[in-house]
């Protein structure tokens, strides 16, 4: 075996193009370091089940484990070549790692089992493993905004459609909804990392080479293996079975999207013109020193741009022909790392937004009055009607709005001066502050849950 | 109201560019009339609802009921023309509705709701029903499969990969897989079906012009008008939370490539070459009469190749801004439309697909020996290694591949002339159709999922 | 035949769902009527070439034409639903059309062709009428898009990256840019409509039925076919080389995604915060009067968004096996119908949207002041530095800059007070509206392109 | 700057995910040193070209040129996660390089530029790059198809629709039909090569710090730039004008599935019952020694399943807000690098496929027989009817027909004995290899096209 150029564990998988991921948990977890070493803990847990079952002996299992337990004895950039012949990495590792255990045990490493077998699993621990990583971020994530809205529960805002205001919300209803939105991906990520399953099934999924090495009963094999990784046992080999990785594809496209909601919100709230919140530390150019981009906001944005269409490349795999299909599988590979990848960057990077968020309830406050008071025109309408009837209510309306902009006077100084209203109590509706309806009581009962 | 061209509820949603779907039940499901009466329910339920809690008169909310419950005095075509105007087509329904309701109740028509509201709670109407019909088509193509299952558990055929014949495997085995899948997509259809929620959240999803026109505890309402049509009451307005749109995609995505994968064996394993399966009654060609295509698994087929890029846009209207956005609301209505008629045509295809499937267990038989023997190779080395050591067994192995091509004769035929193997007991262990593993175990064993 | 329920021809192509395109002149020529009455242009200009080359006797041709220029005597929905059992529309038109030409000349009807030619060759027809109808909204787009630039030339406002203000920038040159992508578009459609193909190869793209029926030279029958259609001569038959179709999809996503540019800028720059410009009619909302939606913006934005999944699926069916596929084919029909409405809805869409814009200069200029005269930092940064020195030029932006903000007053008047600057000349390097480089040569150099 | 770990040169951007591109010349001209040194190359340029303007001393261009010239100086891994903070990797670098060109001319570093002109020149350098790797691959794939389809113009073989025999080809006009889409992907490629354009507008696209820093002319320092780098002079800055971006999606994913459409073939015809091709030397299988895989085509198959979802990515990046968007311009750039390296390598395989491609014209014909020479029905039907009368003609050949499977004789045989035909001369016309109609001149005809 060539000596290695660096010590694979130390590959971080970074990338000039990839901000959003380089540097975080999920990069490590993701680079080629993580998949060697997966690609070896599942040799490894491979000899040990059947040592356990009786197949191979012990010692054999101890000597794989031995070797396996070292990916720094191998070279992923070598290996990443060779695996072109064949189509797929294993087959060079089988040969690295046979010629490593040596020739006592070699021959018992990889027994029985096909590359999809090992590559398969891999990437379910891989997965494991990098869903592990991400939960806590999104758990930051979902503490920093039930603590926002907690906070922000009275704070009126513009509520904004179709780019315009149309009436006032609270910020507080706001974080509870992205709140929401976190916690639908944590419970679809939760329910998908739980349900991994190791892959076992030999060449045609039939489990035949291990009846043929002298199983009694193979069915009990991927059990056993199973049991060794921490993973589940799944109910059939899944080589053209693929429900785990379109689970897995799934719900990391909802978790990028879902991100993705609070960042278009951040990137439209932190705009010059609005600057309703601020990231907590925006990216500078040295140029343009009043400059603070919205950098987190921003590449997670980019992360929910992309996550679709490699879930969308990822459930295409599904349809796979035969007992291991021509290309099928070999397109998923990339693009399940690059969701891991993104999806646990958007993590790692919506953690630090929703931490250091920064509001302004003032400027809020202050923009509630950017429409001269028709932000509450719809309450005015419903609480006119009964007093004015519906049709001059409607009229008095229409005429007032033309008005609030025409003499940049507010709805309120202009009501309070219609005849038929003299007296009322005005006040109050008129006020954007007091028109959030029941945004207070929605996101108490929404921070319930937990 | 202009007199309709035609009654609504005749659309039956045919296109002369979706045999895939065309005179499905999802066809009508989803139709121009399906969803304008899922919107004429959203209105009624909505005028319900306000009656139960005392906002609206009871007489109201009949009227409204009466006129909503005769979709064929709508006019589709021109609303779909008069939705430009706004954006949507909820606008000058609820003008229609309305006018038909008369000057008295006519106000109450759509009182404190946004367009999104009827539009959002419209879908998920035609999205549960589409999918009550979907159902029973799984359930009729997971029964054809376990059928199929159970009476070719013990049919022996080529397992392939990578188009290669790898080892024997069973077409047991491979149903039993087909109807995994089919469990899956059920599982996945009737998580999302029964999750589907009205959506009530007036302008900016705060509840607030309920309030205003006099709801004590608005919160109440949307639970009404859930039980009033049988949706989910939702925790929060979710008009840019779209859980519920997300999931519907991933589960229809899921449910097209899981039959897809049916529908790319069966096109394979019915190539004129191969023949192994035949459609039940194929598509004929008037200038060839030998030709029988295989039209459902193409049908499938198709609809597998495009269900994950219409999800991949629904998933990439997650990240929408503000509390209702400018183009990722509009972006869902077609998409989740198109999904719900391929996956339900889909359905159906596959149901007549699995029942009327033709196997021939025979020309199965028959292919296991295309190889001389040597899809058995892999059994050979393990059980020739403990007798002739393992350098010996692998190197007569290789010498005896390559003489069964150039010799055309069985490896069978081969190894029983070999001096060292006098004797020994060759006809099973060179029997393909006796290396079946535990494929009848596996089979037996998914076959008890229910 | 059963008499239709309703002319074919006036299927407008409407939706309720889709308010971006339906009643648009890219909905009628992608209707189901059009559809119908290409698929006989298809049928009719067949016959006549084979009359043309002595194949069929001219009588026939004239026949076959004749009751194909009756759209109205098929059903629409009924051959759409009858195209389930052979998978594709032409099979039923073709046995309706045989009976319509009447015993005499109805062998004639389709001699030699297979189903894929005609549709194939229909859907290049009605490709290049949609087209047709598209290029002018295309070319209206463009002219109001070069009246703004023209007018707009010299009309500063502020330049934003990152959602935040940078340096100042013209809404002309902003106009200009949009002009380009523009013209791109009509360059990209422009060509691919000029090269749309018709379609003929008979059942294996050998045009060997037209040798079994006397043709001499089949191969000149696909050029007399063309002509007959007005389509290009293909080179060879195209079942399985899909590059008018792969083009056409890049054509349509490059178009929406250049409309959808516009649109996402007029969307940012109608917020209300923003206001700079607004559209001519924004959608209204009745209990909102204050409301004026950008819906133009916001339908273009929505086709923007599905474009390129659409068209992932027209280039996935470029690996499409053997002489016809078994999916991928089948696959193309609907996206491509729904590529060509929705960029020609977004077209249409986008002319009426440039032609009403209605733009606030001084909204614009207002905004340059925003930031307090920072930014035009990076102007002083550069113009400073030979007066004070590099590092004092730093040193003093920087402090400025933090005193604007705390003390409310802009950049020009605090440089003002430092002593170094005494006397310098200020007013123009401060002021935003004369830091707009080379927006205005810029915008002349564009709209010099034709 | 802290010493590299690597020299950044030998990245040849491997992955253990990626037979189908690592090791491939694309690989190395995408990996981490080949965008450094594009980056450096960018910067290298821009202080010439200002040079050349007489706004930068020469001896600052040369020393800034000097220290850009040595890439193995600047640490990619580090640079990778410093691009966190802001973003994007320019300003990292920027930071490096300005230290590394020291106090004297490091200021003239990166003048009067903006982040994105560096990264979008980077990117079209090493677009350029690697098209330029990646043309010489197409066309010695051109090569081996035009030299089989010289060679097998006469190899008759059947046409396969829907999975079926249709009727009789050829393998030459196949391997015509399949360089006729690599001739289209070659043009597609070098049209867009050749557009291919610097970068440089400054923070918003204007240009103006090339003024403030004393440019008279600053349109003329993008022409003197790209001039430097051997790109297109853009006609306008193209920040969010993204032309060239969307024109490589739409040409790479176009390149991918004219690669696609072979390898889908191959794999087809490669498969063990139908063994019509086989690969020059398919990947092995250690334990099932007969195996030969088609693993060039599995790899070129799957690079055609991802490209398409990756082009969507680019072509929804047009829709680009502003001067700068925050998130649609990040997600281009790992989308892209990716669609140059599938793309890349699918035409490394696609050139070793072709090359190494064994074809079996024995087995074609041998299949020709497959359906008792109903193969020919089509032909039949034709040039019995004038001799029948046409009802009698297709009665017959439909009552042959049942005949021919069920009696297991050909239907040449059968019409043999038909009194009618005594005497007619029926080899040529139930010869299948004598029915491939105009299969000859269309390959002629295709091979003419250069």
């Amino acid at each position: 075996m060539t000596p290695p150029a660096e010590p694979a564990d130390t590959d971080a998988g970074t990338s000039l193009l990839a901000p959003g991921w380089a540097g975080s948990p999920a990069a490590s977890a993701t680079g080629e370091g993580a998949y060697l070493r997966a690609l070896l803990d599942a040799e490894a847990a491979l000899s040990r089940a059947q040592a356990a079952l009786g197949l191979v002996p012990a010692e054999a299992a101890d000597a794989v484990s031995a070797v396996a337990a070292d990916p720094g004895a191998f070279d992923t950039r070598l290996l990443a070549e060779r695996a072109r012949a064949g189509g797929n990495p294993v087959i060079p590792l089988v040969a690295d790692l046979t010629k490593a255990v040596g020739e006592r045990y070699g021959p018992y490493v990889h027994r029985g089992a096909t590359s999809q077998d090992i590559l398969d699993t891999a990437t379910m621990l891989v997965a494991a493993r990098t869903l592990d990583l991400l939960l806590p971020d999104l758990a930051r994530t979902e503490r920093a905004l039930a603590r926002l809205a907690v906070e922000h529960r009275d704070t009126p805002m513009p509520g904004r459609t179709l780019t315009q205001h149309a009436v006032p919300t609270s910020f507080g209803l706001k974080a509870a909804g992205w709140r929401a939105l976190v916690l639908d991906a944590r419970d679809r990520i939760t329910a998908v990392r739980d349900a991994l399953p190791a892959q076992l099934g030999g060449a045609a999924g039939t489990l035949a080479a291990f009846e043929a090495y002298g199983a009694t009963d193979p069915v009990g094999l991927p059990a056993a293996y199973a049991r060794e990784l921490g993973l589940r046992e799944p109910l059939l080999p899944w080589h053209t079975l693929r429900t785990p990785v379109a689970d897995l594809a799934g719900a990391l496209a909802f978790t990028a999207g879902a991100l993705g909601k609070v960042a278009v919100d951040v990137l439209t709230l932190s705009r010059t013109e609005i600057g309703e919140v601020a990231e907590g530390s925006g990216g500078g150019s040295s140029a343009m020193p009043h400059k603070a981009n919205p950098v987190r906001s921003t590449l997670i944005a980019a992360a929910a741009r992309r996550a679709p269409q490699l879930a969308a490349t990822l459930y295409g795999s599904l349809a796979a022909e035969d007992e291991r299909p021509a290309g099928a599988w070999h397109a998923e590979w990339e693009p399940l790392r690059d969701l891991l990848r993104l999806t646990g960057g958007g993590a790692r990077d919506a953690a630090e937004l929703t931490e250091g968020l920064r509001v302004r309830p003032d400027v809020m406050r202050a923009h509630l009055g950017l429409t001269h008071g028709l932000i509450v025109s719809e309450r005015l309408s419903a609480e006119l009607a009964p007093v004015l009837g519906r049709a001059r209510a409607k009229e008095l309306l229409t005429e007032l709005a033309a008005r609030t902009y025409a003499e940049d006077r507010t709805l309120g100084e202009l009501l309070a001066e219609v005849p038929e209203l003299r007296g009322a109590e005005l006040a109050s509706p008129t006020d954007p502050a007091r028109y959030t309806g029941a945004a207070g009581a929605l996101t108490d009962r929404a921070l319930e849950r937990r």
